[in-house]
């Protein structure tokens, strides 16, 4: 689930994500220059011509009969979805999830610097973690504003997600990615994205109950 | 991103998708009897009018004025959603992210079974996570054909995920959940749920990004 602003651009949340859809497709075919708009539309499963509005939206990057040229569009589509810099990000809750995250070769690679790790576990504090040392909770506030964080990443249990919310949102993060399974409360000015991995179990079994095969 | 069958049913994943929100929604709401189409459209980010087609589809659910009894459109969503029953799984690869994911509260109350986990690594075989010994997985192939297995979740590296893909396919699974990061190749009987975490990072920096903070 994502909320958050109407974004100022006019793009909507959803032709964002099929941008990013399009970044992965990118990705898989490295070698090919240029793209047609066929086979991003087949990758993410929409029409030829919902591609060709959505990339049209970012200027002039193709030519009817050749494609779009890859990394151009790469250029553009990251420009668009503010991910041509670096975001820095601290991420609160050191389980297995969070490592998971953090050996995940994607995050580094798309402009996300975790600079701190932080757990309310004695035990966990002072650990090294993915090249971290795990810092005490009771130093979230302080980091946050010293480093003027922009990001917090949320993988803590349920009960304890929106203090921790709370806490990053006076500390002057600007977005949460939250992991834990609830709805957090943020303040306006504070972009929330929610991943509730059960929601991907479910789109699993609607699919798989309702395909004729 | 969800690719798979055109659901035979005529729902869209995208609608299925917003039936999951619903979900959590009145999960959050408990105590409430009755639920509005308001809290659920705010709950999601949709229209009034949006939710009120969504739930007119799932058949006499609620009258105007009163809102919809919570248990009963609950029952109703499960229902469309093919989750008012249990679904066997095996997982593959025993890292942080599959242990992550067992102990998500979420995943059995929702309905989803797993039965046996698998990892090549000989140093994990018989180790018990969860309350599962790990298998070897040179036994995939048998145990999911012997256990009639319906869906797979893949936990292992990028580069090991289309071969397990491959045997899952072709023991009889009908659909699988990817979290390795790489499109897979699937035949068309077979439904494929993929979650690529770096998207949802790209979604709040373009939500961050565009905010009018």
């Amino acid at each position: 689930m994502t909320r958050g602003h109407r974004p100022a651009g006019g793009l909507s949340t959803a032709a964002a994500f099929r941008l990013s859809q399009y970044l992965r497709c990118i990705a898989t075919h490295v070698d090919a220059g240029n793209i047609s708009s066929s086979i991003l539309a087949d990758f993410v499963g929409v029409s030829d011509a919902q591609v060709r509005r959505d990339i049209a939206g970012l200027g002039h990057l193709g030519q009817r009969g050749v494609g779009y040229e890859s990394t151009a569009l790469c250029d553009a589509i990251r420009r668009t979805l503010n991910i041509d810099r670096q975001w820095s990000a601290v991420l609160v809750g050191v389980g297995n999830l969070a490592r998971a995250l953090l050996r995940y070769q994607g995050f580094q690679a798309q402009g996300f610097d975790i600079v701190a790790l932080f757990d309310s576990d004695v035990t966990k504090v002072g650990q090294a973690v993915e090249g971290h040392s795990v810092l005490p909770i009771e130093q979230l506030a302080n980091r946050v504003q010293a480093l003027k964080v922009e990001l917090g990443v949320i993988t803590v249990p349920a009960e304890a997600a929106q203090g921790v919310a709370d806490v990053l949102c006076a500390s002057g993060v600007r977005g949460l990615l939250n992991f834990a399974p609830l709805l957090l409360k943020v303040p306006s000015k504070v972009s929330l994205v929610s991943v509730d991995l059960s929601v991907q179990f479910e789109q699993l079994a609607f699919l798989v109950g309702t395909s004729r095969a």
